[in-house]
């Protein structure tokens, strides 16, 4: 009989932003050995892209060739479909049209790679190695410039039928409400509960309060960091920013809820900072709008991962079965 | 080796109502061999009604029971739990709180049986012998004086942490909307969408229309079937009706998709004989608020399944695996 060391397998997790490309050696503990950056949004050609990431990778991956054993390569990045291990019209990302990312990395790297959406790769990393371990039915969302979503069923990611599930961030909540600056959808979550829609609210906010602290920053100050700050102190503007959100926020779990019956939800994201003055609000606006029978059994849980670390594994999280 | 010949393999379905319990032997092909009713209404001991159901359903398990293999029970209730066997607090049965009915049933029958909810029983009747067979990720929508929902998801309905999933009657899509009948939410699906909540609507529009041929029909019969007939006329009332019907069904299934992209979304139901009046602008509109990467992947289908057969078959399909 052999023994394997799970703890000598490592993943290169792998996650593409607009701006920046994280990565790092991740051994099957959740530990990152190693990690390094390259910038995303210089190379228009995604195969300038690939050899400036295989020249700065490889060494990592040579130097603890000797005494691990990589299993695989594992992306994250927005619009990425796990079927066809493409990454499809992705509006931050300079490569227009399908990039066939992973026949590209396999050719380069010679390595199993496998790729989903970034929010997806968050979900599969709770479940690996942070706070949804044990969770067969949980969602995950992710409160930043944007939201995004993963869906777990049965302990699986929902991929859904073309590998696109999970856009919860577009779902409409407030039919024919705010427009959203990018798709041009009237209402929907994204358009509310993302940090760029949370400063929409606060500069709202600050008109309708004149004696609010909001007034102590300028027009491009006045976003969600500045709401925390006045919540903080009480100002009763900020404090409406969260509450506001927040409940259009509960709306839409109550939805999700009554959709996929999770036993959690958790979030993560720059926006969560806001604890809860948003979180609480979303809670009891959700269990208001459930059916009974869902109602007191939906845990709230916040992500403990750092959030620098938390995009290399997620996307490394994908190379390891479930 | 023995060759299994499938054909011989039957189960008994069983459908309970609020008013009548259906039943039948069904074989592997999907074909009804024999079927019965018990009036489920005058029974307030559950164990009355099983009585009355063994005394009428053994004598058909034994009529079968030389020639055929009965492999188990499957049915579909309001408010069934797969997980637990049990029905929980459905309104429109007389027995109150839980009742173990796979308990129940087990003891009485001695042979394995299956319960969930009777739109996931339709769901899953609907993969293996209808118009679902070989689909592995769809949405089904019954549309009757209810508005249920069954989620297949990898070829596998989907039942949340705690068996209630899939409650997309209930989920709002117009918040602060119409005050639903019974669960008091408002701007719910089903308030809109269902037998119940287009009859209210008729009776809306009936009454801003005042050359409508509603007028014809008394207030009480100012229903579904009164909006379709004067619809197949040209009543511009009637058909206004069923846009915007079509119209909130649209925007919810639109969330839907973006949960967890389903090749397809079949119907089911009394309401669905409106046919294109409701389900045309219901496409049109899901198709205007999906994101671009949805869009033109969805196809609508109907359940082509005879009303009287489709809860037997629903319920006889939860005892064969995929």
């Amino acid at each position: 009989m052999s023994i394997i060391d799970l703890s000598h397998q490592i993943a290169l997790g792998i996650d593409i932003g607009g701006t920046t490309t994280k990565f790092g050696l991740v051994n099957s503990r959740g530990e990152i050995l190693c990690q390094n950056t390259i910038r995303t949004d210089v190379h228009e050609d995604v195969n300038d892209f690939i050899d400036e990431l295989y020249a700065v990778a490889n060494p990592m991956l040579e130097q603890y060739a000797k005494k691990c054993d990589l299993i695989g390569i594992g992306m994250g990045a927005p619009n990425a479909n796990f079927y066809e291990g493409t990454i499809e019209d992705a509006p931050n990302l300079l490569w227009t049209g399908t990039t066939p990312m992973v026949e590209l990395m396999t050719q380069k790297f010679k390595t199993k790679t496998i790729i989903t959406n970034d929010a997806n790769a968050a979900a599969k990393g709770e479940m690996q190695f942070g706070a949804a371990k044990g969770l067969k039915n949980f969602i995950m969302i992710t409160l930043g410039t944007g939201v995004g979503s993963g869906i777990v069923i049965n302990g699986q990611l929902v991929y859904g039928h073309d590998g696109f599930a999970g856009e919860l961030g577009h779902t409409i909540v407030i039919p024919d409400g705010r427009k959203h600056w990018s798709t041009g959808s009237k209402g929907s979550l994204e358009a509310y509960a993302s940090a760029t829609g949370i400063a929409i609210t606060t500069k709202e906010f600050r008109n309708r309060y004149p004696a609010s602290l909001l007034h102590h920053y300028s027009e491009a100050e006045c976003n969600a960091k500045a709401a925390f700050e006045c919540a903080e102190k009480g100002d009763e503007a900020a404090l409406e920013v969260f509450r506001f959100t927040g409940e259009i926020l509960g709306k839409a779990l109550s939805n999700f809820v009554m959709f996929s019956s999770p036993e959690a939800i958790l979030f993560f994201g720059g926006v969560v900072k806001a604890g809860d003055y948003l979180l609480k609000p979303a809670y009891e606006q959700m269990e208001m709008d459930l059916l009974p029978i869902f109602k007191n059994k939906v845990n709230f849980a916040v992500s403990q991962m750092k959030e620098s670390d938390a995009a290399i594994l997620g996307a490394a999280s994908l190379v390891w079965e479930n």
